[in-house]
Order: C-alpha cells, then sequence, then structure tokens
C-alpha cells in the first residue's frame, strides 16, 4: 500500500514543520521543512500556505527529485524546487529547513556573512556562514525556486566550502535554509542559526571591531563534537 | 432581530481583536480592530478602554460609515473616526487593525518609511511601508481622530500608492495601521508590519548601508503570491 | 479585629506584586509594589527578599508614614522608606510599584531623561519621563532609601514637575518608580514606563536625530485620555 | 548503599540543570550546572550531549575531584574538567553554571568586562564581570576543558579579584560560568548576569558615553545585601 510506503517520512517532516512553529523560527505559515529518503529518492514537504496548527502528518506531500508529487492531494510548499535542488547537489543529507526567524533574515538582508566570533559557532561550524549574491534577474524569470537551490550550491562550490561542515546558510535579501542528516537536525540548524546570528548581531553591539575567534579555538570546538575522536555527547 | 443581524460581524471583530492581544501586539487596552459589512455599510469595533480579556462579542459595537453608533451599549473605540474614513476611501477593505506594537511604533515615532530590504516585505508590498507626516495643528483641533483617518488616505493619493498592494501605513509620532479583506486579516497585517520592522531595524544594525532588495526579486516575490498567474498556497 | 482591618490593602498589594512578576518588570526577587489607605495613612507592601511565588495575602507588612510596622511578622521590603516618602510628599496617589525592568533601567544607567517621541508616551504623560541625579555620598550615609524617596520628590520640585502629569520617574543609576491611584494602577504605569523606554530606544536606533513629538499632539493625547472632556474609556 | 549516598546532591544537581532551561538561558542540550557536596569532594553533573527534558536525577553524573566518574553510567558533560578546577580553586563554593546566553556570550566574545553601570549590578558584584583572555593555542592541545577552569582561575588571581565578591566571569570568545553556594544558587547568578550584560548593552545603546556608578553607590548596595549589617532579605 502506497500509504504506508511514505508514512515514516511524513511523519518525520510533519514533526520537524510543528518544531518551526515551537522554536519561534517563523510565524503564520511562513517557513517549511522536509525529511528525504535516499532509497525512495523522494521527500516529503510542507503543503503551501497551510498555518501549522492546520498541518497533520497526512497533508506532507511526497515529491521526487524531479519535483513530481507522487503522493498527497494538497500543492507542495512553493519552495519545493529549492529542496529538490539541493537534496540533488547535496549528497547525503537528509533534512532541510528553510525559515523567516528575524536575526537570519537581518543578516540576509544586509548581505553579509557571519563571521565565526565565538565557540558556539564553532560548536556547529567551522567557517562563516556564508551569504549568497543576490539571484540574478534571468534565473528569477526562469524558474525562481529551482535557480535558488542552483544559488546556494554554486556558492558553496564557489566558495569550496564543505556543506557537512557548514550546514546552513543565508540567501541575500531573502532568508535562512539550513540542513542535516534528518528533518529534525535540519531545524536543529536553522535554530542554531538563528542563536549566532543574534549573539553575532549583539557582540557588534558590545564592540564594533570585534575579531573573529582564533582557528585554534574554532578547530578544537569543532573536533571535540564532530571529529573522529569527539567526546562530546554520549556515543 | 437586530441582534441577529450583526452577531457574525461582532464575532470577527471580537476575534480579531483577541488576535491582537495573542501576537504581543499591543498591552493592556492598546490596539483595537474592526470589521466592515460593505452590505449593511457598517462596522464592528473594540468599545473604548476595554482590556481584551474582558472583551465578549456581544461587547463590540456597530458603527455606520456616519460614525453613529446604530447597535451597543458601550461607547466605540476612541480611534473608530479613523476606521470609518479608511471604509469610506478605501473601497473594498473589509477589516482594520491599529496596534502600539514596539518595532512599527519606533519606525513611525523616528517618522521613516521602511525599505523593502527583502523577500518577506516583498511577500506582502510591493513598496516601503509609508509614513505620513506629523498630523496639522487645525487638524488636531477640528476632528482629530477623523483627521487621522484623512491624514492616512491623502498619504497614499499624494505618493500615488495603491491601498491593496500596501495594506500597512506609519502615522508619523503614533504607530501602525493595517487593513485586509477581513478584520484577520488586517490583524495579520498588523503583525507581519511589526516583523517587517523587527527585520529592517536589525538589517540596519547589520549594516546602515543595506541597500533595498533588486525590483525584479520585489515583484517576483508579490507576484508569485498575489499576481494573476500566483501559485502560492492551496487556491 | 485589627487582622480584618487590612485585609483589603493587603489583597491589593499582593496581587500588584504579582502582575510585576505576570508583566515581566523583574525577575526573582527584584521589584515590590505597595497599596496605601489614606485614612489609616499607612500602606502594605511586599516583604524583604521573597520570591514572588511564595507570596500570599497574608504576608505583606502593613507600614505607617513613620516607617514603623504596624502590622506583619516579615520584614518589609529594604525599600519601604522610599515608598513612605513619596506617600508623604505626593499627597493623593495610593500605590507606588518599583521594577528592575531592562530598559527602565537602561535609561537610568544611562542618566538620560527619555523624550516624548509618540503617541504611546503622550497618552501617558505630558513631559519627558524626569531621571534623578545620582544620590549623594552623603545622603547614602545618613538614610538610603529615605533619601532615594527625597531624591524623586526633590527632582519633581526643582524641575517644576506635576507628580500626577508624570507618574513616573527614573533614579540615576538604579531604575524605575512609578505610582497612581492604585497599586494595579502603580504596576500598569510601570509596565507602561517600560515600555516607552523600549519604543524611545528603538526609535533612536531608527534615526538618531528624531526630534520630541509636537507640544499640540502631546496636548491632544494627554486631553483626550486625562482632561477635563476627556473621551476614551466609559466614563 | 551508594545510590543514597548522591541521592540529594543528584537532585540539587538535576533541579539546577532543569532552571538553566526555566530561566531560558541555554537552548537544545547548551548549558551545565552541578552541585558539589564537601564533605564527600564530590559533585554531581549533567550527562554530556542530553536535552534538558530528557534528563532525570538518576541521570547525573557523580564526579570526584579528581576526574573520575565515581557514580552513574553516562559520560558527565563535556566541561566536567572545567568544573573540577573551579571546586579546587575556588574553595568554598558550592554550585557552578554554565550557560550560552545570548547577552553574556556577546560581552565574551566581544571580549569586554561588564561595567558596573548601575544598582542591579552592584547588587551581585562590587567590581567589573570580568572577562578572561583567549585560552592560549598549548592550552587548547594539552587539556582545553582543565585548561578553561584554569585560565578562570588564574584570572581572578592575577586581576586580584575576590570570588565571592563577583560569582561571574566570562570566558572570552566562549560564554559565561556563574559559581554560588548552591547549584541553585550558581543558577541565579548565571541568569543576573545575562540581565546585567542586557542591561549594560541596553545602556550602552542610550549612551555609549555612560560612566560606571560611582562606588559609594555600589559599595552601599553590595553592603546592604551581603555585608556585616545586611538587612535585605529575611535574615
Amino acid at each position: 500500500m502506497i500509504v504506508d510506503t511514505y508514512k515514516t517520512l511524513r511523519e518525520e517532516a510533519y514533526e520537524a514543520n510543528l518544531e518551526i512553529k515551537k522554536q519561534n523560527l517563523a510565524i503564520y505559515t511562513w517557513g517549511n521543512a522536509s525529511a528525504f529518503d535516499p532509497d525512495k529518492a523522494v521527500f516529503a514537504i510542507k503543503p503551501s500556505g497551510l498555518p501549522y496548527d492546520e498541518l497533520t502528518p497526512e497533508s506532507m506531500v511526497i515529491v521526487d527529485l524531479e519535483g513530481k508529487t507522487v503522493y498527497g492531494n494538497l500543492k507542495p510548499s512553493s519552495d519545493t524546487k529549492t529542496h529538490q535542488v539541493l537534496y540533488r547537489e547535496f549528497t547525503g543529507i537528509k533534512g532541510i529547513a528553510h525559515t523567516h526567524s528575524p536575526y537570519a533574515v537581518a543578516w540576509a538582508q544586509a548581505k553579509k556573512p557571519v563571521p565565526v566570533f565565538g565557540t558556539t559557532h564553532a560548536d556547529h561550524g567551522t567557517e562563516e556562514i556564508p551569504c549568497t549574491d543576490f539571484i540574478g534577474s534571468e534565473e528569477v524569470k526562469n524558474d525562481y525556486e529551482l535557480e535558488t537551490g542552483k544559488l546556494i550550491a554554486g556558492t558553496f562550490k564557489k566558495r569550496n566550502l564543505n556543506f557537512t561542515h557548514i550546514s546552513m546558510v543565508l540567501v541575500a535579501g531573502h532568508g535562512p535554509f539550513a540542513w542535516g542528516q534528518s528533518a529534525a537536525q535540519s531545524v536543529y540548524n536553522a535554530a542554531v542559526l538563528e542563536e549566532i546570528c543574534k549573539m553575532a548581531l549583539l557582540t557588534l553591539r558590545v564592540d564594533p571591531e570585534t575579531k573573529p575567534l582564533p582557528e585554534y579555538i574554532i578547530a578544537k570546538h569543532w573536533e571535540r563534537k564532530h571529529g573522529q575522536n569527539a567526546y562530546y555527547g554520549q556515543k
């Protein structure tokens, strides 16, 4: 039965979307999260324009990597093609979250990458959080949401960034996207991004001349959480 | 029975007023929302000075477009005449919300329009959010709240703004008014306005030289949500 | 029975103290509110150092205008003498609230009066919110809390301010005091003060050169709420 | 029975860790608190990487002053050695809290001590809140968390600071640590630190030239709460 086939994936996407609301990362219908199943090459995503409190696991839409809806009666999120491109380009990720959280949006609107000012950042990424260029006018005319995905992937390629070391990005003039090993982790990363953006902005209010954290501290914090000899957590 | 005639309208206004509180757009008795019935040419509005938790659907006051109370025992909001003018001038709107949300008030007090810094703004309006001039001393002496309505309508006329493309305004030194296709949508727009004002202020804290979003991105975001070929949501 | 004599007053003070917590005007044990009975010339005040969730109506301490505890087993708030002086100096007030709300404290620490930037302020006071000088070293040695009361009253006298038109003050380097026709109203005014201080700070972030509201708008907003022909509310 | 031996200590640590969450001093698994028993020379601390809502009193890990786990099946917090050093160096303290609260982190990331701008600060410490230097690269290679403890203790020695008069510190580029007479008091101090850091940042936004509070007011506020003739509270 096809329904049962996607049941777990839909539930994972549903829980992740609720978490966007719970973590105050978007108001009303804004934002969306998806969960990817690499074996079936499909992802479950929030339906377009529905308020979070009207969502159910059943309302999640199943879309394949060509952008075709393979299960569900509702239209998928208007940002679906951005998710689709990222699942194709960033091989191995299993969840994506897009929010309109205000501090992350502020950095995106100012078109500024977020420097690594402290260990909170270094615990989650070894480099500054990149901000893309504005999407071009041809790309907007062509296929806006698909091109947004390409813009993100292109930014990582051009700047030689590793999407497993920095699982967050700011799309200039728009807002944040985050990803991870699961839909839940992608929302976690979106919440971390908002907190890092808030801390970075407050840091510059205390001292506009603040310098980034020394490299050896960045490396240490990353390694103790994510390196080969990581000793954070119960693993 | 006259009570039943306005029952739905009063309930709509009641729910919208509660939403002002729920969305943290005003403290105590501040702020008010109204719901308009174009067929009957009357609107239901919050009674003056009552705390939100003492409101009931029955306490909403029904006022006609001459400002006359046609149903209800309480005095309507002191801002009633501003609503009255806007319903006359902005033909087609069916709800108005006035709040004292702090970021919108900050821009209003600074007498600055809010630039379109990002897609969150463009999703809800194609131009900067206008700020009126200070109301004149003659207008204050004459009929303050009525003249506030005229000031808003006049600002839109003078600047050739379309009130269906920008359904929000800042009254200089005072605060925000928003409107929409229903009372609920007017409160939604008031919440969006607060979020946009917060994001814009934070953006300028990241970079005071931030430039507005390119026109082609503004147009795209407006079109995908509100244009003829809109594809956002389930419609 | 002496217990019953002060029952209502203690309950009024108790409710006002809980409201300080509910309105997020102080954390932990910080802040205090009192309720004054002019006929008995006593006030009920929070006991010193008790967390808000341990308070009961019975725990409120009754103090007379000489500072003597006339009822209650607990020590009254360490700020009791400040309240005592204000009840003596500001004849007619029936409630006082002292908080450590962060935006009001910020203005107090910066030793800056809060300009009338908008109608939110004008609805509650016709002039800028005054900030005292630092209390003198002799006054600190003499009787700190009593002298704090004198400092507030002296600031109003020296600047020819009317304590019924401006029912709030910032004590330099310390924080806000507010008063009113009841303990409840004093806490309301403390919450208004925090909101005004937040709005004023944000306003200066939008434009550091912001000028105060024109006098005729200030006068209008005060008059419509508090003047002889006030028409705000249901009175 | 060894379980009962540490029961109270584990419960104290458990409650303190929950309070970190309740006071919004950290999101997700960030932050940790411990409770020290000087007689047994052991402390109970949060297990590494567990979300606050999965904690139980039983999950707290008991560690001795050599860093050895003496009771518990889980790995203790990755910051355990920092706690261990502080319990050895700051004789008499019985609780430590480490958080990632955003305003305290902002000052730590900007590497700035927090000046005594007001009585809220003076009520809890007589001097500015110190910020350490960046930890050195040799120390990071050697034993990062142990060296972080030494860095804190060394900062207090070098600057001749009294850890009972200032029970809070900012570790440069990282964040805050606070301590006290109990685990509960250490979390209280961490919350106070966040509030002081927020107030100080807002103060500088009102006036960047703000000067610290005069010494005689600082001394008075400290004395009335903590001096020999303290009269704050019910003691």
